[in-house]
């Protein structure tokens, strides 16, 4: 099932380290603090006990939801993106 | 149906501005840039789009994800609050 994981880590080291951890079992980012992709119940929790491993005693807050096929095609979006990623390199957008 | 908002904002007043949206909508802050609550699909179409109008020109995403019952009872965290969120005001944790 396909799984959004968002936190709030005080500690860069620790965020990062989380950040990793997601990396590791095949999410994607898709903001600065949120990973999403496929996990089975048992990588899922398995992940879960691995973050708060790292988390250890820092102060923070990781919410990991499970989001259905059905739930995943009414998810909407807004953004723009910095320029630099629009067109490459040199801040001009192409459109 | 309940509904996660996230947000990645570069702005500070953008950012609380889009905060004080969700408040307004009825949805509770779970992290720093993560609301949570109940919108049917005509409210979260109307503070999607009231969102889109407070960003503007403004590099950011912000995701909207609906969850269902079932995904709800899935959900799973990891959190340790700030000793002070914890006991009220003097930093000693009362448990």
């Amino acid at each position: 099932m396909k799984t959004l994981v968002i936190y709030d880590i005080e500690i860069d080291k620790v965020r990062v380290k989380i950040s990793e951890l997601c990396k590791d079992y095949g999410l994607k980012r898709i903001q600065y603090s949120a990973f999403f992709g496929e996990l089975n119940t048992n990588r899922r929790e398995e992940l879960r006990q691995r973050i708060k491993k790292a988390l250890g005693q820092t102060v923070g807050r990781i919410h990991f939801f499970p989001i259905c096929d059905k739930d995943l095609r009414l998810v909407a979006q807004v953004m723009n993106l910095p320029e630099v990623l629009i067109d490459g390199a040199d801040g001009e957008a192409s459109c």
